[in-house]
């Protein structure tokens, strides 16, 4: 599918404002994923604040994109939706691969970057936006239309391949 | 996308073979994904292997329908490829995403079983397939055409988006 194998990190992006339900359709992608047990831990930030994007690139060393992104997304998890304990990393990176994935198919521009397990960015986010104890930020996704064209890139390696089992 | 919207878990398969060249482009897919600073630390083990498959059934609680499924694809991480250390889960977990649309998108069937971090599955899996120490099986995807029909599950909850910060 064209959208999975044309997907690249888009770190530049034009002026141009990004419509709500452009952004509404990223988010009802992200929750459209699976989930352990069909639990859905989720739970969505969105900042157009400038200050706010400003804020994060304070405490977070590859994240300078954001001062010129039009929106940034924080997917987080609620701990307390958790049934299945252990997998919200899993069912948070499902989402976040889906809005990733719908962004391309839209024309936006997206790039995933890491908050959790590194304390200080994860720290960092719930401060600056007022998380519950209980709420985690995983990821930040940084949104703009693309001012940069890059071409797909071809990461198949047939070595990462085994059959039946490790060795044969 | 539809490949998106449409996804469900199909846990019914015909008896109908699955080509190897769409199992390649599964894995194609699979390895299309993002993952923290590109390290790719994935690893995979097509099971076609009707033992192995049903050796998975005796110690995973969820998998009775890899009794009748074509093959299972177990996407594992190699941790000696971790160069940004504890994001594995989110880069295969992106990975698994992927191989489920891209499977979607050519009228494949396929259901997510978690692995990690259950104990007893993760050391199930390592003995029946022979992992070395390193390598982590995160999920089991069990394949095949399609024997049940699902309507597209709406789980857009707007209470999960939050705007620039968690409360306001």
């Amino acid at each position: 599918m064209k959208e999975i194998f044309e997907r690249r990190s888009i770190r530049k992006y034009t002026d141009q404002p990004i419509p709500d339900e452009h952004v509404e359709k990223l988010l009802m992608a992200a929750m459209a994923a699976p989930s352990a047990g069909n639990q859905q831990p989720w739970e969505f930030v969105i900042i157009r604040d400038r200050k706010i994007l400003e804020g994060i690139t304070k405490f977070h060393p590859y994240s300078q994109m954001l001062k010129e992104a039009q929106l940034a997304i924080v997917v987080c998890a609620d701990l307390d939706r958790e049934k299945h304990v252990g997998y919200w990393q899993q069912d948070c990176a499902a989402a976040t691969q889906n809005l990733l994935l719908e962004a391309q198919y839209l024309g936006i521009g997206a790039v995933w970057l890491g908050i959790y397990p590194r304390e200080e960015r994860v720290n960092g986010i719930k401060t600056l936006l007022g998380l519950p104890e209980r709420v985690i930020p995983m990821a930040v996704i940084s949104i703009g239309y693309p001012a940069e064209n890059k071409g797909p890139s071809d990461r198949y390696d047939k070595t990462r391949v085994h059959i039946n089992k490790w060795e044969f």
